[in-house]
């Protein structure tokens, strides 16, 4: 059994990692980290435990996990991962960084968009954890980045059409809708029901956060510097994201045809699927479970493909993906304790 | 393995139960059947299922299931299940029947609230599927009625105070709230999103075909006839039913004390979890999984006890009950298959 | 036309407010005060309101109020209501008063409930708002208190059973479910959409501070004092209140006898709508308006009469029934500025 | 007092004109005509009216409507429409037509998109009823073609970018997201509440029937063809569209000096609002009433303007916009019945 911490437990990440890991045939959760709850069972922060768990939540120093842990998921905001991450490696113990501190591999990027970095050396060791396109570097790795929730459906999305060279790079756009746990648990005005309840707003136009991250990981897939438009908005329900994706073809190819692309690039892949021609996914039909829906169109009328994926946010999108890294790191069977079914409806 | 069928699989219980049955350890799904999705994959009718199976629906007679089933589910409207539970019985085939068929043990009562019963002999070797209360009957059956939604949250809610006999027994009144998926998939005007969502109101009061059943379970505990108040209202979310339940108090007993007689009534029942004194359960909290949640508040002030229990609608009020009696019935672990922990937020 | 001033006009209810005297064919919103967001456009905190006013929240003493209002309106907490109110009405300043401090008539059950009252001499001259009961009271009053949500909706649905005299008055229970608006704009975490979407809960059983105040409106239409038990539940709804009323019939009544009984109770009321014989109300059929619908049944095998009832927590249920009682006072038509029918869906 | 008749008045669109209508100081509701519900009470059908109406249904052809009406409203299906314009507007009273039947020109495209036209010659005198657009075409005119929900919020939302002529036309994409009255109120799987809630999806990618609207409006404003990529999303809410769109820019313009192109060209506009730079609308600040909000951004590293418009699909893009275009063929104040604020939250 592979023992595991998870730093920065009290989230809904964190909440969400201990349910994939106690369902996990192969991990022991031995310990969760929150200051703020520092004693208190988890059960009581998230009532979805009692009787699953008598775990409480640790105020520990890294000093004081590596002991007993051999892998550690990070749960912790951006800028305070990059403090612990060097002891953690440093000790030998695995690492699943769910912040955006080691996704960047250019230091000035991440500077820019973020803060100061200050373990600027371990940024390049990080396998960026994404495993249908990284699984031999995350395999290899003691330091995984995960992705965050919109790149994930976004690189997802687009990387069969960057392999296959066929649209225009100058001209992808990716208009990205996520529920509202993409927020996480903070306290904020924008975050209550009444606020979101009955709206929809597109927010950060060309200026959020997983925009240099999303391009980033397609400059890497087309091996060229790519700029892309990323338009996040904020959909009225727990969980999903949906991005819709635009290009130009710089060839004719038919919807069945960029099908088959898709298809043959995710061949075997067990967490992602490809709707057939004229099929469109659903977020519903990916809650709760690890899966990427993938649709394809081509508008012949225009000139352009569009592609449409979606993801559980907090699972592929975060906590699932984590634990999806962990397995590849581990030895252990890459869909160890993730074979939910979605819950639907 | 057992071999399973599922009969009349077409609407939000019957694939439940395929959710279920697909993770369960020692069932196979062999068979799942719909008029009108025949020869369909389930996966176009719930895209949930894409790559978590190949079947398909077929339609098949009774005759025809007989020979690869151990157990059949029956998810069919009531009325219809009555006229196919005899050849499967004769047959030696384990029955469990999701309709209302038998679960009432007075053909007058059935008739009266329902149609003309056409299987009367049945109805009296039917064990009334609630494990916490009839574990052992259920262990000895061939046709198992799964209680409905309703009635689990009540009895299970009620069953502690009226073994106890603390209650004034002509004072009891259910105030129930049930999620969407209660009305099922059908195409009612009553069930469209712009109906139902910004939307919150009662139906059927003191009319809803479920209050026999209840009165009935509620007299077997009490040894006595007993009449009660229901009225249930449907609230605007997919899963869960919570029940406001109240009753005069016929002797002094404080909250803590009523939490103990929970406490020990369930004692050692994995899937009843009895909130502790000021404690009070959300439908939220049992989403997905097969769990009774179960808060008790003395209001000393009227001398009423106020009891909340939640469950998910579709699980341990419909499948997952339904697996559970399958387990108990085939000498399976009762938990095998329902290890869910809540799907949360 | 009135010149009005909304006091502590940034939450729900403030605006809502704001919504309705900005229609109003006979009142002028003269000043809206915040603390928190002085000096801002009412637009920027309240997007809807652009191009709709060029107000301002300002951050004013009573004493500068003083001059410019005829009518203020308190939409402050419990306990900051009691301070402003004695100057204003030394003032001469109509004041309606949005929070408890001034519902109860009895100081030592408002001390219980509440926190010592700074304006004793003050609570016997003011009128309980609720028009329908209390209209000439109102009229002749500087100071009333504006009716709780709740109670509001369990007053006005349990009135024409108590002067009829027909029902056990110690049987009372009122199971309420109520929209999140009404818990307000502060940042709690039980207010988040993601802990709210999906779920459902009652909460403060027996204990909120609304008991007292429907108590004491029961015992007065009864002659005498009246205990009841009051559950309120949260819905995942931005408005509307249902509550479900329960009581032991101490004479035979068939449901169109109550419905009967209902309609010539409220004959002549503009904003109280009694359902035929079956029907029942909903809450999305209110929703933005200042009307109640109430539904009766007779519950015949029990001897219980329920009673369904709905209104717009922050229409009926504070603002509009503040601009109800604003009407009066001033000399207006009752129904000013009320006459919008509700947005479904 | 304008008589009003509205024709196929059952469905959400002409509950909704009801609505504004029964508020309209210049109007007189005088017919409703439903073949499904002739002679049911429009408040049976619709609680939202009780005591506000007593108007019935009726199953009336046109020539029994046009004696008692000055103006028609037409809620019918696209097809139906066509057969009942005709005599109306022969006869002398003025029709606003909600189908999609006049409001595309060129008749070979509205019969590859829809279906045979058998009234051609109204075609082209029938006008496109989008008053800031067209306000003098349709003051003289006696059969409008009410626009389109989704062509309302992008037409409006591009038209400024259009006649300034500073994109590149072949670029421009709209991602739009509809609430789910949007879809009417027939009995559809997909409309159900369990299949919508939780869920969001994008559907009929380039085959929407609105594309040809949209690309005659947005041609005609360019005095040249163009073709759009449009994509229809479906948003678990009753009520907003929300368009986000997209173009490559032909030469530099900041954020800023969009928003000044936006406010010049919508000045004197009542029912469009321009955010502020930096700004972004919500489909909750138009909820119920007739205006459109619009948010304009430019991603400079891309050099892609993003516009995003919101309105009410029921108001602003069906039914308010009708009666804005009934004000302007009668003469009254474009205004009228028409000054809703926004019910928010």
């Amino acid at each position: 059994m592979v023992k595991v911490g998870i730093y920065g437990a009290s989230g809904y990440t964190g909440q969400e990692l201990l349910r994939l890991l106690i369902g996990h045939p192969n991990a022991d959760v031995v310990a969760l980290t929150s200051r703020k709850f520092k004693g208190m069972p988890v059960s009581e922060v998230y009532p979805v435990f009692a009787g699953m768990t008598d775990l409480k939540f640790v105020d520990s120093s890294p000093q004081q996990l590596v002991p007993s842990c051999d892998v550690v998921f990070l749960a912790l905001p951006h800028g305070e991962a990059m403090l612990v991450v060097p002891e953690f490696v440093a000790a030998g113990v695995k690492v699943i960084d769910l912040s955006a501190d080691f996704r960047l591999r250019d230091v000035s990027v991440y500077e820019a968009w973020y803060t100061k970095h200050t373990a600027v050396d371990l940024m390049e060791k990080a396998a960026y954890g994404l495993p249908e396109l990284y699984r031999d570097d995350i395999k290899g790795s003691n330091l995984v980045a995960n992705p965050g929730c919109y790149p994930t459906s976004i690189i997802l999305g687009l990387a069969p059409l960057l392999r296959e060279g066929c649209i225009d790079l100058s001209s992808i756009i990716a208009d990205s809708k996520s529920g509202v746990s993409g927020a996480g648990r903070d306290l904020q005005l924008g975050s209550l029901f009444c606020e979101v309840n009955e709206g929809f707003k597109a927010y950060k136009i060309g200026s959020h956060r997983h925009t240099p991250e999303i391009e980033q990981e397609l400059g890497r897939l087309a091996n060229t510097a790519i700029a892309i438009s990323f338009t996040p908005h904020l959909v009225p329900v727990n969980r999903g994201i949906l991005s819709t994706m635009y290009a130009d073809l710089n060839k004719r190819v038919s919807s069945a045809e960029v099908v088959d692309i898709y298809r043959k690039f995710y061949d075997g892949e067990k967490f992602v699927r490809i709707c057939k021609a004229g099929g469109l996914p659903n977020i519903s039909s990916v809650r709760g479970s690890n899966i990427c829906d993938i649709g394809c169109v081509v508008d012949e009328r225009t000139g352009r493909v569009i592609i449409v994926s979606v993801i559980d946010n907090l699972v592929k999108g975060a906590s699932g993906q984590a634990v999806q890294n962990m397995n590849l790191m581990c030895g252990l069977p890459e869909g160890a304790g993730l074979d939910h079914i979605s819950l639907f409806p």
